[in-house]
């Protein structure tokens, strides 16, 4: 690292632009790419959705880009913030456990935008979506976790996203060195947000907002806008500010190798990923005890910042349900079942589960990670049931299964298309490594 | 406040909306205005603002508003985006003293896009701009000076300006109170960047950035868009992060009688505002030395932040010189000026200027305050003048004049516009409280 991070994170994208992706990669990426897909088509029918696509419309962009769902083109920017708060909203989109980052929905949402004006191939459009994932999940591993002082209020997609997505995007419009290297500094310019927002359509505006800050700056650095070439590591940079005490080598070991993209999990519930070990306690508890049981009293042990992330006690709403933890145990334990139909407003307003939420008892245990957690049941037979859960289900030692993905896609897709079309699409995203022209193959059979 | 601070902002954004100004008001609107249209001029040829030009123009945007000098339109958040680039770009913008933010740029150029789109009157444009003035400066207060834990390298301008912007076009929007509340935390979430870019273009780039996001902040909640009744003072929110220990009470303590905007200053010389009183005191002893006197040796005693925000030693652009303290006091010690001619190129790189900031010493003094600055110069025919600027000229005790002002205005205009065009500019833009249409009127003589 001759240069500081700001010019090898430019000099590792400009130097993999024509490299191949070996085979787990392009495996992983067809598999990020359906999930993000999937996520689109089972968000982009939400309220947030229709008023972000209202908003934009009123600039008046080119149409340069589908809004997917809503028969709409756009330009390529604000069919990026569109398509990724439609990604997003449902909470259903993929995380990087460890930091609880989303990479997928700002990089692919910002790609299917560009690959929409520009032909691209699935080859290189495989490539700048790792690309972008891998940047910001090695990002986020360097801004949130230690040395780094983070202060967790700070929404971390929020902060690195822009970055892999100018990247990603800079990659696919053959930026050169010193091109990426500005577009990295006008990116970070645009890294924020606050976690205060979780459960408003905010908390997904932002993502949404860090797909279009990202093609900006690569659009600008396009033209020769200037930023600072130590822009990420210098006194008074990006990582100065959000992230004290940060190693730059953080983001960058063992790069090319190691492939921090296969700790990026596909969510298997629809909400904040830190409730996930929680909903597979609860679950299990729920077929132990079989039918017609009836619970008393449910004491969990999670990770603390399942608490500070995800402690909405009584969520009213869609949004909050995603930030509410007893809200998902709640739900588990009197369905059985934790997924799109869990966290509509009838099942939030259910009597049932709002006093199970309220009864619920919820202990911070510094001795879990954030992937694992322990549930106790009281069952009004008076049977007395424990859990301990040290891996999540979707998370990086249990992954979703390609049929898990495949089926995940399959409820999701139905909310817009009937099964002809879903088939179509699925095993089109599958594909996407051997595509001809993304934009356009994709962008076909979508909605 | 029963509320809290996104709230209250909300409530006296709406209560508002009708209120005539006071006098004191109307004027210092007009005087701001005239500042801010002088500096788009100024800047509006400058590459940074061609290349945002272009970069907005490859997404197509509705022709909605002007780019100023450029002959072209685009949508409304563009237009703003680009306008405010150009007011910032020559560093000669506004600047509110103690916290170092310029409000005028993003919130002027927000609303005057804003008023192409629609139609609004001087009164109500004025209003605008003396809310989104004055509630930048305030919440700039409340982040930056104790009891907030600051960190100097975030940019005030950035952090604090979206929200001033979101309420300023949400009050000519008429949007209710709920919805203002809910742009203040959309605007926040897009709040950010810091001064490791200072000297490049990004460092201007992020107050237009500041200027699209209040746009869009307004425009999503105007359709419902959610955020959160507490986005700013909540834990995990806006001041928990950006300004932890910050006091909600700073910003609003006696808001509609005491007037922040009246603490803010309009540039006597294009470069960073802490600058300012060194050249003063350099200029000072240029006349008091006499023609002909050469410099052998320069001692400049300064407030700490003066080093730390503009310390640039070797300044090799007009965008390095804005944060180059050194360079200022050379040029000003040299040539007897300090205005946009200083600024190019060929004084950066007069042998005799370049040696003067070499050998220059700069020393951090506690005791002086940021718009103060103490200097000695050693002439080569032996004598030695010291000095103390106790008030840097152009700062809230020694403003400038409304004819300072016209003569400023007339030397930035003439870059692009000849004497009787710039003449009825400027008498339009000080008759800004009486015009019918400003769009329109002011449209009409620009560029």
């Amino acid at each position: 690292m001759n240069h500081g991070l700001t010019r090898a994170l430019a000099k590792h994208t400009a130097s993999t632009a024509q490299q191949p992706l070996p085979q787990v990669l392009r495996h992983e990426c067809a598999r990020a790419f359906t999930n993000w897909v999937g996520c689109v088509l089972g968000g982009c029918s939400e309220e947030a959705v229709a008023m972000a696509a209202d908003a934009v419309a009123e600039l008046g962009g080119a149409p340069q880009a589908q809004i997917v769902g809503l028969g709409r083109r756009t330009d390529v920017a604000s069919a990026a913030f569109v398509n990724c708060i439609a990604s997003s909203v449902m909470a259903y989109d993929d995380a990087h456990l460890p930091t609880v980052t989303h990479p997928s929905g700002p990089v692919g949402a910002a790609l299917l935008a560009f690959a929409q004006r520009h032909a691209v191939t699935g080859e290189a459009f495989a490539r700048a979506l790792h690309l972008g994932i891998e940047i910001t999940c090695r990002l986020a591993n360097m801004v949130v976790l230690p040395p780094a002082r983070f202060h967790t209020g700070f929404y971390v997609t929020g902060l690195v996203a822009p970055i892999g997505v100018a990247l990603a995007v800079g990659q696919l419009m053959g930026l050169d060195e010193d091109q990426l290297m500005h577009a990295v500094g006008i990116a970070a310019s645009q890294s924020g947000g606050f976690r205060a927002t979780h459960g408003t359509m905010t908390a997904h505006f932002r993502p949404g907002h860090a797909a279009r800050a990202g093609v900006w700056a690569a659009q600008l650095a396009a033209r020769g806008f200037t930023s600072d070439e130590h822009a990420l590591e210098a006194p008074q940079g990006f990582l100065d500010v959000f992230a004290p005490g940060a190693d730059p080598a953080v983001a960058l070991a063992d790069i090319g190798t190691r492939h921090e993209m296969l700790a990026n999990a596909y969510k298997p519930y629809p909400c904040g990923i830190v409730i996930h070990p929680t909903i597979d306690a609860c679950l299990e508890l729920r077929e132990r005890a079989g039918p017609g049981a009836e619970v008393e009293h449910v004491v969990l042990q999670v990770h603390p910042l399942a608490l500070k992330l995800t402690g909405v006690r009584e969520p009213r709403t869609t949004l909050e349900s995603h930030v509410s933890l007893v809200h998902w145990a709640a739900a588990a334990l009197v369905r059985g079942a934790a997924s799109l139909p869990e966290m509509r407003e009838d099942c939030i307003a259910d009597p049932r589960i709002a006093a199970l939420r309220a009864s619920m008892e919820t202990v911070a245990d510094t001795t879990l990670s954030a992937g694992q957690a322990k549930a106790q049941v009281r069952w009004r037979d008076g049977r007395v049931m424990d859990i301990h859960i040290e891996q999540a289900s979707g998370s990086s030692d249990r992954p979703l299964s390609d049929a898990q993905l495949d089926a995940k896609f399959q409820g999701q897709a139905a909310e817009r298309l009937a099964a002809p079309a879903i088939e179509a699409l699925r095993a089109q995203c599958w594909r996407l490594n051997e595509l001809d022209d993304v934009g356009q193959n994709i962008g076909a059979l979508l909605p």
